[in-house]
């Protein structure tokens, strides 16, 4: 481990408002001693590293200059909210991020009331900013007061629909809100340089409502065709625009782009903004992600998500892998079928590398489509696709394709068109918490009518199910599988299509039938290990699917054993509530049959590893044993008469 | 029934094909044709008249220059689509309309290869289309082949975050696609006249590409301080902006706006664009809803959906009502509860009729936001709302909420905020058919922890639940209602409050226990009258709660009958889902309880009156009846043996 870095600036700072004692030169030496921090804690505890040095400087400004925990600052997705946390009380559990009992790794209402609105899924921001200035407005009363309402937003996030159904709003309503633009990969605007560092430096000097009067006089200046036609003329400039008008036809002061890096731009601009605006504002800084980190700013994803690593080098300390990952047996079949079938095609929202489709985009760019944070228009749009004779993996993480889940319905599900769902991070997903955590997909597909929904026990039954759904052309098909590594089992040279609906044995028993969908599965055998040492050998069995369900093989099970026991990693509603619902059409439950479902618990899990949160969610070997015993043994209640 | 128009052109005309025949003079004249066939079909069936009305020129100027079915026409929502159906081999149908049996009011593509891609749900065009010249170029196929496609958007569908996602990825792929922007509230731009419609000519007869150049070519007319910051220029204008810039932004050709029921200027500019364009293209279009028939333009909501009407007068034929609906009693409660708390407010998206909030509007305007089509905006306004302290309720219908589901996990669920869900139209609602039935609800908002799940079995229930809705501050809570009227029982004066959880006994009986949740109460009401004649005197209860369970009650009846049974208008995964897991978990099962659980079938049901629909599902009295007759004479399976 490195020495910690030496922080006698930061070290003065308790809460936010210790910073309004500093100088401006102090400040911005409080943000080198941020930087150092942030990089320090991060290289002991891993976690998302680049969003938050590239966003050192406006926290700095932003808690010096607004009146925090009154003023709401709300980070959106919350990747980026590590410096913020240092600032806001939290510096003494910094190096516990995203692990157990630690601190999450992302903004959290639960853990500060520095963090007005807990964050972890992109776009939100705008839409809770302007709630609280409409709360503001309206005499609502909350923890901290309330006061100004600033949403810090990247312009990967703005891409999403949510974000512009939230400018469209906020523009109409017309209330004081500041937006912060974090613009670090130019995908929005394009940067334009000096120029404009020196008129943000005039729009700070000045009220920027002056600038306005000065636009609205500079129709003056046009020459005759344009002063005719001067609603046109903006029209006909078309073609050389930086992005600020977008903004402002949203109802938006726009003022920028200023370097979000230079505490000289930052603080006389938020200034001028503080003292000055009367309605939304959106102040368009450029940031480098990984900023002042050179292993960062030099790597591949700017120090996107890092594990533990040495400050000096850069070198990160990886646990070595046993097999390959999910995502990453996803991504390598769905190239192999694609070879085979040039129909197929796939579509991810901003998340190639996490889904593991980059290795489809290299090999077939031209089926290969990134719609950007747009799960929405990615559902509609593969709709299509599969309506126009292609066959569309549409690949999103479950908690992501909840964006879209509408559309799963309305475009996909009703049409019956054969849109391909493969869903990554099914399940308890680890360091990420509850907001990650893929708990309710089969419920929310599963009762769908149409929709064939699978689960993948393991790495090979992947494989045959991203087969599976390649060739099944007849409706909707989804397929799950959780975060992280497989189980390590031998990968066949070739997927098979499985017979739709039809589970399979895996050990015959007695007594009690355990009934898996998905990975628990393992836990399962684990369970039935221990539990043959006590005289119990279960019946083990893989339904494979949720929907349709292999009524065959399960009526057989709930005849010829006391117990039936369902397993998944979903919560209710999902694979065992449509086993319950199909054993009592069956009158299955008329004479009795110890039936028990093991879904996720009713609460919202933080994070720790995979593991430990399914000991909480009493999901594990030791917890299913328990289970079966129980089961067995006690009758609790149970009684009736007529 | 009035004399059914004069039609001599429109008779001339057997498929889209036909109008290519056609002199610009006939097409004008067949336009004209269209407009009064569709308000003598209309008049008779009842529908959305307005929508239609608006585009019937567009619709002729559409099928006349492009090759359908080959060439995709997509019309956003679908409301407008009657004169569409009758131009492509439907018109011996139109008479109809949303009944049963009959044409759907909306596109489907089960009824047409005219019909591409369903709609019902607003701003999923532009997906769509871009889906299909996206399947176009990567070689798919498809019934009618695959030509162009074309997005046809109202103004207010365009205000969706999903169609800004489209347009954002189109913009990005630059593949050759037509949107158009049909504009007839003038919510995005302001009209801008003679001079508009002139330069639009003036794009029609030259290829407008070179009005691009043009573009460019004004820098050079510029002063000297705009040309040295040319990139600046177009912001220094801002202000004076029409809407094109917008698109222009997204990667859009911007053409417009036109007058849209001008063919002078429709046809051209369509034959040009259908010549010319090689990368999206907007074409913004000027239109009135209800053009050409007086009572429709005349009335408030341009003749959006009207009853069965005489078409000289335009006087509708309205079925007298028996009980107020469901949806004006929320919005009369709301306007109480709100009188004596002034920390209630209300968010609709775009719906304020349609949800009983207009009465609310007019009361309180400033606790009413209507966020335009924007549900997942919506939803975490909400959740900032009650986190400043409001008491915001989110009202919005079932299938609707659909949209900002991740919203309600992410926002609201997971920080424990108290929203308020009022959800309109559950269950299954009619001539909007399926895309309109609010089916899944109960499963993806009662499997969330924390949530609280209620259905009004009557109106005066409704009332009590806005009151429980109202009073409930330690989390988010929901509570559902059908769309129409009531059953006609007697209103409380002012709702109380519903203790948390607990349900109602309505009537002791033997045997069977029927259990209620929502308004099939009143169908279970009828059977047990007509099981009362046949000796069964089933007992009855309303659960009221989904979530939390009443327990105790539940448990009561299992161990009091032979069989339990119970009801929802909702799919599976629901409320008899919590039911059976709760049974399950308490051992119920184990020594053998008659259960079964009534939920809508695993189909999507075509419209129909709702009573109709509910015949399909199989949840009417007589089948109530049949389920209970069935449930307790015959034991069809559940033999076990260890």
């Amino acid at each position: 481990m490195s020495a910690r870095p030496e922080t006698p600036m930061l070290d003065r700072v308790t809460v936010p408002a210790d910073l309004k004692q500093l100088s401006d030169a102090e400040l911005t030496q409080l943000a080198h001693e941020l930087r150092s921090e942030t990089v320090s804690a991060v290289s002991e505890t891993g976690g998302h590293l680049g969003a938050g040095l590239g966003v050192v400087e406006l926290t700095v400004a932003l808690h010096a200059i607004f009146d925090t925990p009154r003023d709401k600052i709300i980070w959106d997705v919350g990747h980026q909210c590590y410096p913020h946390k240092i600032l806001t009380g939290r510096r003494d559990r910094i190096r516990t991020l995203r692990t157990k009992g630690g601190l999450s790794g992302f903004t959290k209402r639960s853990e500060s009331v520095y963090d007005p609105f807990g964050a972890a899924h992109s776009s939100t921001s705008i839409s809770a900013a302007l709630g609280f200035a409409v709360a503001r407005d309206l005499g609502g009363q909350c923890e901290g007061g309330l006061g100004d309402a600033i949403a810090v937003i990247g312009d990967g996030s703005i891409s999403a629909g949510m974000a512009y159904e939230a400018m469209n709003n906020a523009g109409h309503l017309n209330k004081r809100l500041f937006v912060v633009l974090n613009d670090n990969e130019m995908s929005i605007a394009p940067p334009v340089g000096a120029m404009s560092a020196y008129l943000s430096r005039l729009y700070a000097g000045d009220p920027f409502q002056e600038l306005k009067s000065a636009a609205k006089g500079a129709v003056s200046l046009l020459p005759e065709p344009f002063r005719e036609g001067a609603k046109r003329a903006k029209e006909m400039l078309k073609g050389m625009a930086v992005g600020g008008t977008l903004f402002e036809e949203l109802g938006f002061s726009y003022i920028g782009p200023i370097d979000g890096h230079d505490m000289e731009q930052l603080l006389p601009v938020l200034r001028t903004l503080h003292q000055r605006a009367t309605g939304p504002v959106l102040l368009h800084i450029l940031t480098k992600k990984g900023k002042g980190y050179a292993p960062a700013e030099n790597a591949r994803d700017k120090g996107h998500a890092t594990a533990k690593f040495d400050v000096l080098t850069g070198k990160q300390v990886k646990a070595p892998s046993n097999a390959p990952s999910y995502t990453s047996v996803f991504g390598k079949t769905l190239v192999e079928e694609a070879a085979r079938d040039d129909k197929i095609c796939a579509v991810t929202a901003a998340m190639p590398d996490g889904t593991g489709l980059n290795l489809f985009a290299e090999r077939y760019p031209s089926r290969c489509f990134d719609v950007a944070i747009a799960e929405q228009h990615g559902v509609t749009f593969c709709a299509a696709l599969a309506a126009g004779g292609m066959k569309p993996f549409c690949t999103m993480y479950s908690t992501f394709l909840q964006r879209g889940y509408d559309q799963v319905v309305h475009d996909v599900a009703i049409q019956r068109l054969p849109v391909r769902f493969a869903i990554d991070r099914a399940g308890l997903v680890g360091a990420d918490g509850a907001t990650h955590a893929g708990s309710f997909d089969i419920a929310y597909l599963a009762n769908l009518p149409g929709m064939v929904v699978m689960a993948a026990a393991d790495e090979a039954e992947l494989v045959h199910m991203v087969a599976t759904a390649a060739t099944h052309d007849e409706g909707p098909i989804a397929f799950r599988y959780p975060r992280g590594e497989g189980v390590g089992v031998d990968l066949p040279e070739r997927g098979t299509p499985l017979e739709i609906g039809k589970g399979r044995m895996i050990q015959e028993g007695k007594r009690v039938a355990l009934l898996s969908f998905g990975t628990r599965l393992e836990e399962v055998r684990k369970a039935a290990e221990t539990l043959a040492a006590k005289g119990i050998t279960p019946t083990i069995a893989d339904a494979r699917f949720a929907k349709p369900l292999d009524e065959a093989m399960i009526l057989d099970l709930a005849a010829n054993h006391e117990a039936l026991i369902t397993i998944e990693e979903g919560a209710i509603g999902g694979f065992g509530s449509h086993v319950a619902q199909m054993l009592a059409e069956n009158a299955v439950f008329d004479n009795g049959l110890k039936f028990r479902s093991m879904v996720l618990p009713d609460i919202f899990i933080d994070q720790a590893s995979p593991s430990d949160m399914y000991d909480v969610a009493a999901m594990n070997a030791e917890q299913i044993e328990a289970k079966v015993l129980d089961t067995l043994g006690v009758s609790r209640i149970g009684s009736k008469s007529a």
